[in-house]
């Protein structure tokens, strides 16, 4: 039991590096079809099967013709061409296309619609085409052979849109991780409870939770642990047993109910590799690896433990979901309209209330004092990453922030 | 018939403000318990029922006490306090509390753990504390009767987590609005068909799904509909009759098969009251009205009808959804890193690539040409939008990219 404070902080840097080198990564592959494929990260480079467009295509709707045969046309001095429907055209030849039509063999252009005149059988060009003009040219889109889209990539509609304009009906994707959550304390009660004296709704499952599920992650309800080591094991064992990962709140303070980690020592090897960061929300974080899976063990207090999973669980859930990088937050560029005093030696996380004024995105720190307050969390819409050798910022100060939702304008 | 383009085009902003005003909107209200509500959007103030924290609690693990017995001790000249375990304290006592405890009356601070030595049933403090140091006050997070989260907003985690502390375990929230889907075009078949010549595969209702999906809507998929009234009219009918709102691809350009908004005209009043869109991409977009839904025509080309989304199918699911204003992509300032001609008098959509290079975002323009080509869509990671009375950018230019996802860091 440490009473007096951690001894030693670990840089934020160091104890990540340190726990996803321990811990061991391995995400499966599955296989689904492409209109359930949306945010899911794809496990095997897409390559295009074919050209696309899979031949010289009209770009507009009009008439193709060879554009040689239209040299000097103008309105008041149009070429004439026969209208015809043939595969082929021979010279002279016009025929109608509407955009996304194949082009006739010996049509290198399209005259568009607005710029000619029908005339029975025949068609006058008003205007003079450049070879290949108004044609979108076999291949010009993705080229056969070519990587469409790469492994790792979280798919957006338009990955979606470009693979199936290559036929791709199901996606090798990633299974979704699932990631065990567990909150530690006596004085936490389960929502729809009556409270007594000194209880206190238990909300940071849920927001783990969420965090977890909006990168894409299932996760697994453990619910409450009383400060019971007997109590913790059990659920932690559980976790791990159904889980790929555990992610726990509370019972890692320097008092007396430091409780999550000795229990997690207790289970399995190596153990707590990390316990103490130098960053702030979230000094007392502790990071462990047992039987290879990755827990996470934040603080009670819900703001450090979401800021906590701001640092150590985005990363995580992103090297489980099988993505190249971690998956940041929006970022904005801000000025900070006041000074702040932060702690050398620390990673400060600021939450900061973005607004838009002359132009100009303007960074406000909320509270620095307070840190537990969880309506700090709504009021803010970003926060800010004061890195260690830094004291603070100076009002005016341009910040890179870590977007919430988009501010208002 | 229209074979020599639109008469005339309207303004962006006036279309999407005559359409807005013109459908009707009436999200309904439904209740969902707390741990579903993630991104749904409130449909109703949470007002606080309760003082957060609820009683003044101490914000450290360590000893409450008065602070007036504190003043003047030192780790060299430590004041010396009676533990107790009781609800009310005598001068001199302290009692020993945890992160989030109440603290007893006649305590109005607490000494940190760090600070104090235990001494069998008394405890020395060797720091002077202030009044109310180390405390939450009751209140101080938020007041009874003060709003915790506003009616439309999207439920983003920390709402959720704020929303259980105040013991809210259902939300009132703003049902899904459902918008039916049709692509037409008799080029267009379904992925997993064998292509024929000239045949592609209809990628945008996929495409329109996912991107109605993540701004929370439901959709139907009403599915392809050649170039035929009939046929779409059919399928027209029965989106409105079972969705809230109906977006079709395809069949809207200035020749032949501009059948889709005839179609619209057929079925309902007011029908088309907006066709021919000061943009680009995008130009041939109409905006319709049956039956008080609103129905949005997007041009079949993949990039237009996405495009066409951004602009008239966010700012519609957004209030559709019943949020107060539209749900924009993130934004990011960013320096465009060569000079682009766009079309004077059109709202010019261009997609750019956004890099960081020396702590500075730049954003490269991907091919002005070939705006018909889906692989631009997958290069670029956002859209910068060039407003109607400026002829293009130049290289340096600061803009505002409204971005698909994060650029590489």
């Amino acid at each position: 039991m440490r009473l007096k404070g951690f001894q030693k902080l670990v840089a934020v840097d160091d104890a990540l590096q340190k726990f996803l080198n321990t811990a061991h990564f391995n995400p499966r592959k599955t296989s689904v079809p492409l209109h359930s494929a949306l945010y899911r990260v794809l496990a095997e480079d897409i390559i295009a099967n074919t050209d696309l467009p899979r031949t010289d295509r009209s770009a507009v709707d009009g008439y193709a013709v060879d554009a040689d045969d239209t040299i000097g046309s103008t309105q008041f001095k149009p070429k004439t061409f026969r209208l015809v429907d043939a595969d082929t055209l021979s010279e002279k030849q016009a025929k109608q296309v509407w955009t996304g039509n194949s082009i006739p063999q010996h049509a290198n252009a399209v005259v568009m619609l607005e710029n000619t005149k029908l005339l029975g059988k025949e068609i006058e060009s008003w205007t003079t085409v450049t070879q290949w003009e108004n044609v979108s040219r076999r291949g010009e889109d993705i080229h056969k052979g070519e990587i469409a889209v790469k492994a790792g990539t979280r798919l957006k509609p338009q990955h979606l849109g470009l693979a199936a304009a290559l036929g791709v009906d199901d996606m090798r994707v990633f299974e979704k991780p699932r990631i065990a959550i567990l909150a530690t304390g006596n004085e936490l009660v389960e929502l729809g409870t009556r409270l007594r004296e000194d209880q206190i709704f238990e909300t940071n499952r849920l927001v783990l939770s969420a965090l977890c599920n909006e990168l894409g992650a299932e996760t697994l309800d453990l619910g409450i642990a009383r400060d019971d080591a007997r109590e913790i094991s059990k659920k932690l064992i559980l976790g791990l047993e159904k889980s790929d990962a555990v992610i726990t709140s509370g019972g890692t303070s320097v008092g007396e109910p430091d409780i999550v980690p000795e229990s997690v020592n207790g289970i399995g090897k190596p153990g707590v590799i990390v316990h103490g960061v130098a960053m702030r929300p979230g000094m007392p974080t502790a990071l462990a690896v047992v039987k290879e899976k990755p827990i996470i063990i934040l603080p009670g207090n819900p703001t450090a433990a979401m800021l906590g999973f701001e640092i150590f669980g985005r990363p995580l859930v992103s090297k489980m979901l099988g993505m190249k990088k971690t998956e940041s937050r929006p970022l904005l560029e801000a000025r900070i309209t006041k000074r702040m005093t932060t702690t050398l030696g620390r990673r400060n996380l600021v939450r900061v209330k973005v607004s838009q004024k002359d132009g100009e995105f303007l960074a406000e720190p909320i509270s620095a004092r307070g840190s537990g307050r969880i309506s700090t969390m709504t009021k803010a819409n970003g926060y800010v990453i004061v890195p260690e050798n830094l004291e603070g910022l100076e009002s005016g100060d341009r910040v890179s922030v870590q977007m919430f939702e988009n501010p208002e304008v």
